[in-house]
């Protein structure tokens, strides 16, 4: 059955942009985020990257910088306003940069654009911040 | 003449919010966000907030412990989807807590709702997380 523009099909697809980066597979990133030019992504720490080109630019340089990564997602919220799709959630992530192993927490919001001939719903806006430990020390590392 | 759910009135709708939190005015923050409980805030460095109890909440807390705040607006980029406005924007924020002067700049991801009833657009979504300074230190104070 095709995908449709139901919850259940949203938080696929914000799984489907998690494993793709667990993976590090840009291809699958790729296809995650819009093909249209709209494009916003905030990583932690980074500057806002506006349009496809400086967004996939951001992706080459990450997967080439990171040995290995692994999300657990919690406290996923996703809503369906119209065409839109809103997902908030934690990314716990683990993460190994050269020899270095990192663990924190950021905050996303994820804004996904419904279009069924272009299979289903596709990321355009990816803001990601780090979140605040309980004990009120940011979790950089 | 009425609200319309245009660019333009998305962005005084934003610049409403802000003004709002210039002023400290706790009564035009209610006003600015949606009277919906499906509601979701993430102030620079702390957890999410969900719902309005929560989010008023952390309001009442900010107002309280901000002597004067001031934000110039940067890099606001607006668009209308169905009926959601999606506005993002960079906060350049002066603020005063107690004797202490702080500059600082944000990133926001702002959602808004329209509902004509209601008076136009509602915000329902605020993210806004501390961005790197150009020498890629974190701009904390």
């Amino acid at each position: 059955m095709a995908d449709a523009p139901t919850i259940d099909s949203l938080i696929e697809a914000n799984a489907a942009f998690y494993r793709a980066f667990e993976s590090l597979d840009l291809p699958a990133l790729e296809k995650a985020w819009d093909a249209g030019d709209r494009l916003f992504c905030v990583h932690p720490g980074w500057q806002a990257l506006s349009g496809r080109e400086a967004v996939m630019d951001s992706w080459r340089a990450i997967l080439a910088n990171t040995g290995k990564i692994a999300f657990t997602l919690t406290r996923v919220e996703a809503r369906i306003a119209g065409t839109v799709g809103i997902v908030t959630l934690y990314e716990n992530i683990d993460s190994q940069v050269g020899n270095e192993r990192h663990r924190a927490s950021a905050i996303a919001t994820n804004l996904f654009r419904y279009d069924q001939r272009e299979g289903g719903w596709k990321l355009f806006h990816h803001h990601a911040s780090l979140a605040a430990a309980p004990d009120g020390k940011m979790a950089v590392n």
